[in-house]
């Protein structure tokens, strides 16, 4: 079994990491692509270019499956990704958070994302598709990728940028979803502040909706490629744990790939 | 008289602002990357690749001269560009800032810049080279190209960030050299928090090089490009005075442009 999953850059690898937890026997293509994230600010023409050539490119590795790790490509690229790939089961992050949230049914919930997620209402239309009197708040969160990218996931600069967001939501809501990859780097840091919210990320209800078939049995390879060396490649590599075996670490150029 | 200038995103426009100011008669043309920033986490064969697109583009107008208003670029493709456009006078961000704390004189200078102009230690190194004696110290402050990009430039979330990179340097450096075109917007925030450091950046010093050139009667034309139409486009735009006649804003795709 081959899965490949691609993301905007690092924050992808949380999804990976939940991934992993629920899988044996199974080989895993990464692509994180760091030479253009983040995608979160970028027009949906350019996302959707972005996505299609990700997932080409993960393509030459005979992929059985393909996971969007990223919240703005998922919202904006799914449909153009199916389309291109008919042959490819493809599977986005939003979904699983959705259906995780309408499970605990709260009255109230504030969703944080990038400027392009939170832009095209994907997670409210579909919570309220679910649950037409939920209270759905949305915000764009756009500090807090470069913030986690950084490695400040806790501290006085984590918690302020954290409160300038969130403050105004304390009694508004009572669950929060983290509508973007990167975000459960700072789930701790928003539990400390924020301990009355029930905080949902995409991560662990998508691996569970995958566990039965990624449970094969052995050891799982993972395959890493990166379309530049970034800042911080290495720390966040180290920071997340990756239930496998390392195959390869490889950074490629985008102008010297053929697809 | 036609200037080409670029940037990787929306602070060369700080840059081109403070062109404007000193000329007359002159049409500029800027590109902002907006699809590809930030440039300053990136790899260096991938800021050269983008910097030799950038000149590209700018060719096609017939510029007479081409200011790289971005840091990093200048930093990492000044070479590269001077190599592969020979007939076209190529002026940095750099050298004017370096220059304006040479003629300040201090006896301390903190350096602040991006991840990619830091550890290339252009500044240290220049600076070191025009006074040995110069104590300097260096940071890479990355968050605050997003927070600039996102329109945070003074409150609490600026102040605390703020803090966090510059406080260990209060009673350590009497000068501060803004290394990167996105940071003249934080300069009154950092003179608020730290009014004892003269602060350079090299807009103003790169415009007074060019002024004699520049100012040749009658009114500046404008003509803005960029390769995404990203979130804080025309907030940035409104928020830069430029002085002149903007004849086009135009959003280009990468993809669809033959150089």
């Amino acid at each position: 079994m081959r899965v490949g999953v691609f993301d905007s850059g690092l924050g992808g690898l949380t999804v990976l990491s939940a991934l992993l937890e629920v899988s044996s026997g199974v080989e895993f293509f990464y692509l994180g692509d760091t030479a253009r994230v983040p995608y979160g600010i970028r027009s949906t023409e350019t996302v959707i270019n972005y996505a299609l050539e990700c997932a080409a490119f993960l393509h030459r590795f005979d992929i059985d499956l393909l996971v969007v790790a990223c919240n703005t490509a998922s919202a904006k690229a799914t449909k153009a990704l199916r389309e291109t790939f008919p042959q490819t089961e493809v599977y986005e992050v939003i979904t699983p958070a959705v259906e995780e949230v309408l499970k605990l049914n709260p009255p109230r919930v504030g969703v944080i994302g990038t400027p392009a997620t939170v832009g095209s209402n994907v997670y409210k239309n579909l919570l309220l598709e679910g649950n037409p009197n939920l209270k759905v708040l949305q915000r764009a969160t756009p500090l807090l990728v470069p913030l986690v990218e950084e490695g400040i996931t806790d501290g006085t600069v984590a918690e302020t940028v954290l409160r300038h967001y969130l403050e105004g939501w304390r009694g508004e809501i009572d669950t929060l979803l983290l509508g973007c990859t990167h975000y459960p780097l700072l789930e701790e840091t928003i539990k400390k502040l924020y301990p009355e919210w029930e905080v949902v990320n995409s991560a662990k209800p998508l691996a569970g909706k995958l566990s039965d078939r990624l449970n094969l049995g052995g050891e799982n390879k993972i395959h890493l490629f990166f379309s530049d060396r970034s800042a911080f490649l290495e720390e966040m590599i180290e920071k997340i744990p990756l239930k496998g075996e390392i195959e390869r670490v490889e950074v490629f150029n985008w102008e010297k790939v053929i697809i």
